[in-house]
């Protein structure tokens, strides 16, 4: 069954595997007349790039330090820089997929990993990588949340989508200064506890293993009234968004798992009129009640797990069903949290644009949105 | 935008609102040939109904004690007991949708509910209740989750789907007895931690206010090999179908949201051979790995909000943009843990046979859950 | 598959059989504040009822012969007279369907009727009638079509869709006066052409045969723009809408199979103006264009096949693969056209009412159908 | 919208414009396991290329005589000539899209061409050549529509999808030889009369017109229970299918618009028994009986309108809505037919691939299709 589209009016549709010959994204159902930015789409890709968890611990140099950058083609749907309305085809080569030896593993299921499941769904084992799995294949989506992100802007130009680390290795961010976010490999926004974490990372490197996080998402200048009940809820899209990423495991709005612990008189966000506008004195229920935007900030949080691939000796199974055991190599993050920082702006900005076109539709009353 | 559907192939869409004619669901792609038990279908609603929460305090009284039941009456698609292969439509009026007097709340939005943003979006406030945004809505989802329980069922007779209240107000669960789930008023495992719930609940209800909770489902017997990467992922589609539910704020797999203090080393599932079958030496990964069942537990935890209907003054504006204050009077839930459990378990049987009659055309080379 | 839903953003999904309890279409997607006439949805039903070519011979007359009217039941979505934005089901109860004699065909395949595809689908035989490949299935459509015209006549007071009985048994109307539809029992324009048309369909009734026929349907007032390229084309949704009414075996748009012998220069659509608006000098491409409408009449014909019931003996076989005869029995009309011309009207509908919603985002340029 | 995707199980999306970069298509939903021959789709896109009648006048050579051949480039999903069950993208460069004087021609709308539609949905003029609407489009449907046939085949080895020309400029074809199809330029089954329509289009060349034509396509070997009711109809589906193609304006089924002309007693294909085998007596339905396959050759017919690039002055409007004319040059075909064949045979290929593998779910019962 298709389940590589995303998206019912603004739909973007994947593929491509890490050692495959390209990835790519068809965007479907991107309005005409849109500025297209292709050095803005290039700097996304790029900034999507391994990070500051891979051996050479910085960010920036570590993703100008790669010979091979993914570029980014774009192939149709934009004619002298405009989007005229039909599917813009986006593909970026893989340039770096040499054939390793792979005889080490290439029988053996690597615990974490999607090898055995893929196995089992497909009955085929490409065993040359994570394929279809591998984290590479999110470059399709930052291409597409791109897109996403300039034709929302020309919709909405208050709207700002900014994602950043929160939690890593169970060290917690207790400051929130966006200005900061760009500013440390973890892509935290308090500067003191990202150097917390730096630390923690380089120590995990050295012992060969990994570590999880979270990562936090606040979506400000939404206006209210999008996402479409009672199953297309605003919540319910971006939770299935979230999820769509791989190394995700869970996510929670506002108050989130905290809910559990509190009461109605204090979980619910009292309203109030603020130089004339409708203003919620907190925001517990993170922006979104029935499943529709309130105007309120959107705020989410999804935990990451810790990278599959470690260093370590590892028991697992072959596809034969014998029992053994498995050393993976070569380079690896350590923490997936900075890189999946653009992957969750990217659906996100998806997931918000597609709701807000539905919206349009909504009722004969509706004008917000609509470009006059 | 048509957002009362869920589902690709056994897809359900519903209506109704808490005060109009009636709810309801069609449930379109049962394949011919299942037995349908029009019985069971009204045990299922039976058990959704208002329960322990409510002022009475007993789950199975209070169920007993209301007059008029929601009856369901099958329209269609259903020939001599057996499904036909079209579109089966189940109905259930509403008897008790009395003309109160709504002048004290009907220009008030009510903090905590779906009252402002469905007018923000709609442009209309009916102003009789939740209307579609009600928690009755769920009764739809209850009558086709029972149907594709028996689909389920029939396919895959070892497939079982149990949920239980972990926590509510802080009180956690650390027993797992499901013999005792349904022996007490807050649906929870742990015969002794429930009284204790219980005893909470019950304080809440004196004190005017309500209060939040877990819920956890377990789904054992599941073959490995559902869900469609990448953005039809089985946890991608069990988090929309969970979010989409009301009261829930957020949903974690496995080892969830604690996987941000976990190392891979700690994380990661080893697997072995037991007994000739494949075996996983941990379930941090909730039985899912890049989208696809591995067979082991299925395992979730949704976040339940505190119920916002509460007997508290509250601060709000009215239609117009005023700031006024307002009192909700009625019967009202305290905890929505037990009655979400119908809810949470039909959503997840509604997924999993969804996926699991899209994974039939994955491969050539699968045979699985194929009858022959 | 769910193959009981049509549409993408005004979408109806029906149900119901012939011998069931109710027929019914949930419709999904109707923008709020529309007013919905509940006598205007009654009247649509009635216009679609058995008519002139049943053995009474009159259609005014036929129609309120009958004891039990097909009575609307709007269920949800309609508040206090107008569209809420939530789904608008609507259900009509079966009268009639009394427990008949059906030993003589309960085995048989009736020649010319679904009835074998429909048992080598399901491996189901409802023996009871049509079920849900009667006629009686469209009831749902023209609900769900009147429903659509309301929409389409806010946004688009200009907009028309009539549609006509051009041919029946080889006998083709040749004038085209609007006004004369509704006055005789063929729905022909042609007031002349429509008695010899009676008088052939009292000769098959007393033959105990059937007939074939030619709608068309001509819409006037479109706006230039509508349509989806390249799959979901305007033209191609028409074409899908009109070949799943059960008897329509084919379609034609503007020119249509007399295409086959034009040549270019006479079949191209030349363009003038005229009092400043963009004109066509003749009409052959049935007023689209590349799947997209040219604000010209948008026009096209279907075929509808002869009745298959006749009070004849026909060979067939049954369901145990024995060759046999059958005869059937009941009241069955002569010529479809009539009944299908609402059904034709009502799916055009809820096609351009589709598309025209989904066209609204197809550019930042686009201000039309805009309400504002 | 989503306009460039086609099915729901096996889907295609396309991409490109005749005079872009590129044009591709990701088939999604193709099963794992099925043998890739990337000759054998390589061949299937010369098939399409610009034939008979172009000046040269010979269908073989003009394929042979380009320099620049539409080579296909599989991007992903394909592992050793096998499908993995991941998306399978496949790109064709443009290589001839010389940035020719459009001066003449840039402000002017081409009658018969979407120029003018596309203007108005879009409002945007990419005046380089037809762009989205170009035939050269139907390359990405021929490259998806390849796969489908590789899928289908290996499912059920019986089946046939065969089309052919059986009228051009009003001269018909009376033979049916099917070994005569690919021997003459306009792709007819009667031999003696494709070399009158050979004429009829040189002398068409010579006026500098074109013509309409009328194409055939024949399935045999399909099983009976293929289509989803209701509005999925195979009839309905093969419908939008057709119609979704640029030039085509009509299609029938079986008797098709004959049918107007019958009677119930000549039109229904009674049933007897053939050597343990359902037969039926005649095919005046095509194949498809309430939309499902009724194990019976299934047969339609699509009207294909003259081309409307035609070197004579027309009369038209700019986009300036001002009045003028335009004489289009460069090579142009004259009548599409031979070229349309294999884009029909396509479609068909993919739908009839989509509705059997929705199929394998409509029962309990069924076990054809199922490979075990």
């Amino acid at each position: 069954m298709s389940g590589n589209s995303f998206g019912k009016i603004f739909k973007i549709t994947t593929f491509g595997e890490s050692h495959g010959e390209a990835l790519g994204v068809i965007i479907d159902g991107c309005p005409s007349g849109i500025e297209i930015d292709i050095e803005r789409l290039q700097k996304a890709l790029d900034r999507r790039k391994p990070g500051q968890s891979s051996p050479d611990g910085k960010l920036s140099s570590s993703v100008t330090s790669r010979k091979e950058p993914d570029k980014a083609e774009i192939l149709s749907g934009v004619f002298e820089g405009v989007s005229t309305g039909c599917p813009i085809a986006i593909v970026v080569k893989n340039t770096s997929q040499k054939s390793a030896d792979y005889s080490n593993i290439m029988n053996k299921f690597r615990p974490g990993h999607a090898d055995y499941t893929f196995y089992k769904k497909y009955g085929i084992r490409d065993y040359r990588g994570g394929g279809r799995s591998s984290g590479r294949e999110t470059l399709a989506r930052v291409a597409g949340g791109e897109i996403a992100k300039m034709v929302l802007e020309q919709l909405l130009p208050s709207i700002k989508i900014i994602a950043s680390t929160t939690e890593v290795a169970g060290i917690k961010a207790t400051e929130y200064d966006e200005s900061q976010i760009e500013k440390n490999s973890v892509r935290c926004a308090d500067a003191k506890i990202a150097s917390q974490m730096e630390e923690k990372i380089s120590q995990f490197r050295k012992e060969g293993d990994s570590c999880g996080g979270i990562v936090e998402c606040r979506v400000s200048g939404m206006i209210a009234g999008i996402g479409e009940p009672v199953f297309d809820k605003l919540d319910a899209e971006l939770a299935k968004a979230m999820l769509s990423i791989g190394a995700v495991k869970g996510i929670e709005f506002g108050s989130g798992f905290e809910s559990a612990k509190m009461t109605g008189s204090t979980w619910n966000d009292n309203m109030s009129m603020k130089n004339g506008n409708v203003n919620f004195l907190s925001n517990h229920a993170g922006g979104i009640l029935g499943g529709i935007s309130n105007g309120n900030e959107i705020i989410f949080r999804v935990a990451v797990k810790p990278v599959p691939s470690i260093f370590k000796q590892q028991q697992t199974i072959d596809i034969f069903e014998k029992e053994t055991e498995i050393l993976i190599e070569g380079r690896h993050d350590i923490c997936l949290c900075p890189r999946i920082i653009p992957v969750v702006e990217s659906m996100t900005a998806i997931t918000l644009l597609d709701l807000f076109l539905q919206n349009r539709n909504s009722s004969l009353y509706n004008t917000e949105g609509i470009k006059k």
